[in-house]
């Protein structure tokens, strides 16, 4: 496994693929040129760099230019399709070891070309002409949310804020993340500044009169504020992936694919209902049955928060947690490290980052460095089985990879 | 199989896979339902429509939303890679009837938008800045290897110059190809449309003499003239694949995928040899050894004649002629249908069209009418064994995939 630290970079994407790529291939005991293939992912290379055809120069740039590459693209989902599609290469006896994962140079847009880039994710003849972009979508979903199970507003407001307060929380923990803070520490830091330019002090009681403030936490798309919405992230994240006999030779601590998922949809006007996204729960059932385990057999997810609203529905959509129960369940912490299930130990999209492409990616580093117990303080105690999710565009793309502690 | 007729199109990329798609799947004797899985080549989709995350539209157009659906990006083999891949989840038994195949839509830009979206597949940082295009990169070829096998220029350009005039020949006996006219009908044209406008009327002995003329045949990069060029196109190609023993219940006339090769290699900078293609000599041997076949025992091959030059190139890569000697074989008819080895029959890029990320799903059709002996007066008689041949970016990735009747 390897990732870099997520955040703003001045490297290019190759550059942080590279160093992700590295650090993957020489944690395995390995040298560049035992990698048979590479399955590499990205979205908007030629937004950000003027670059298609990305993955012969990645692959390039390790010193093994002559392989076969594949450059996968799923919007928000880019990084796992690329590795479920190299797990089938392993898995069917083809290759014994290969190199997949993604990079995304996100902040090389700014961020209006950024949101209406990640716009293009959605359907552009259907969606488009609305001019909608993510956080609006999001904001809709939340809308729905609370009217279809019959939660004020109000109250869900105070759910998602709990869902950012635990991914920062449990992101501060994660020397990789973006945001290594909690939201305390943002509310302080926004106090110290405000004493040090002279400016009335706010007098917030805890971090959620911090989060309900519209100046500190300014509107975004009603009801989402910017606590509310993961940030554009730079990043890049690698796995190596070996047939079972290759990995007897190299570790005494594998970590097996049990079973893998993907399912389409199509616009979001073609789906009955955003709240039980059909893609997400088909992908999931399709992972679930290939592993032969129950939701509720899952120690950690790594979910696509991409929005604090989205953690939620997703948790209920993978079976965690019964439809419309997902913010009680946020509530009652059952989603914390040390919970029923640690829902985004890492800090999540929403504070470890979001580089599209490589997000995928990042989420099966995260698990896998839990099932192998090299979390530090972050660490779910016990933790044998876990499991990623990722979403691209409006649940056009959903991928989910079920990871077990082996042997 | 399925195609549209490659040309301009005013529909849009989905709409053209759409219908590539249903011939595709209605030509098997299935319906959409039965399809378990897309494999969807697409390169400039974001820049043609605004689009990423197209696959899972696709799907959904043709009534199949709740697939898993899976974009490819290999610069202009994106469809090859998609077919390859496909085969890959077929030949592992997961699953038993796939759709693969790509669309592009090139047309909805403009020349010059176009032929810099087209450069993003050569290295952006190294061969970007540079400023060079496609026509840039194969004019240098066309020099180097020129001046490595000591061929006049003037000589070679004859050779490339038949090269252009054999595939206009073929394409014009293809109903679904983008030009439809043999050099020599162009030239009656072009003497027609003077006539009528009372302009002098050019002289010219032959073809050959009309494509000397500069006037009539413009010069794009010395030494390569615009007949030198394949054409922007609009369209989509789409490929049913299914396992051995479904294919038995679904027809009498199969033709089997003997093996696959896909291979990369880094910027043009880094290759020692661009007239020898390591990428595509790697790429070609991987398939060679899978099917257990040697070059001459192919019958036809579809390769990538983006520019003349490019399929004498590829003819030597692929080990049909000797290095050096692709030209002189043009010259005495050995790749003409009926010829030693029928190279494009279908008009390949030059005439039948390059809509970049259906070309290799178009390629693997024409293979397959031929083997099935469909192709009426461009039959290649007695064709057992076909090959397509893709290439991406400087080489940056190649795909070859060889075809074979069964059973």
């Amino acid at each position: 496994m390897g990732m870099t630290k997520f955040g703003v970079s001045e490297n290019t994407n190759i550059e942080m693929f590279s160093e992700a790529a590295m650090e993957a291939i020489n944690e395995s005991n390995l040298k560049p040129k035992d990698i048979q293939a590479l399955f590499f992912g990205n979205v908007f290379g030629s937004h950000e760099e003027g670059q298609v055809n990305m993955a012969p120069f990645a692959a390039a740039d390790i010193g093994i230019p002559n392989i076969p590459t594949t450059r996968f693209e799923g919007a928000c989902a880019s990084g796992s399709v690329a590795v479920r599609d190299a797990f089938m290469w392993v898995a069917s006896g083809y290759y014994d070891i290969v190199l997949a994962g993604g990079t995304e140079r996100v902040l090389a847009m700014d961020t209006p070309a950024a949101t209406r880039a990640f716009a293009m994710c959605s359907n552009s003849y259907y969606e488009g002409p609305a001019g909608i972009t993510f956080p609006g979508v999001f904001a809709l979903l939340a809308h729905l949310y609370s009217h279809k199970y019959g939660i004020p507003l109000a109250k869900l407001k105070e759910q998602m804020a709990m869902v950012a307060i635990k991914n920062h929380r449990n992101g501060k923990l994660n020397p990789k993340a973006q945001f290594q803070a909690t939201i305390r520490d943002l509310m302080e830091a926004w106090i110290a500044r405000a004493t040090q330019k002279g400016q009335s002090v706010p007098t917030w009681a805890d971090e959620m009169e911090f989060l309900r403030d519209i100046k500190a936490n300014p509107l975004i798309a009603d009801p989402l504020q910017l606590y509310d919405c993961c940030p554009f992230t730079d990043g890049a994240a690698a796995v190596v992936l070996v047939s079972g006999d290759k990995a007897r030779t190299l570790t005494d601590k594998p970590v097996l694919i049990a079973g893998v998922g993907q399912c389409s949809v199509g616009s979001l006007s073609d789906q009955k209902d955003f709240t039980q996204m059909k893609s997400r729960i088909l992908s999931a059932k399709q992972a679930y049955a290939q592993a032969g385990i129950e939701p509720q057999d899952v120690d950690l997810c790594e979910l696509h928060d991409c929005f604090t609203i989205a953690e939620i529905v997703s948790m209920e959509c993978l079976g965690f947690f019964e439809f419309g129960h997902g913010g009680r369940a946020v509530e009652r912490g059952e989603t914390e490290i040390g919970g029923k299930i640690a829902i985004n130990p890492s800090g999540g999209l929403k504070a470890k980052g979001h580089p599209i492409g490589a997000t995928g990616a990042a989420q099966v580093y995260e698990v896998v460095k839990q099932l192998r117990s090299e979390c530090g303080k972050r660490q779910v105690d016990g933790a044998r089985i876990g499991m990623t999710d990722t979403l691209g565009g409006d649940a056009g793309t959903v991928c989910n990879i079920i990871l077990k502690r082996g042997w």
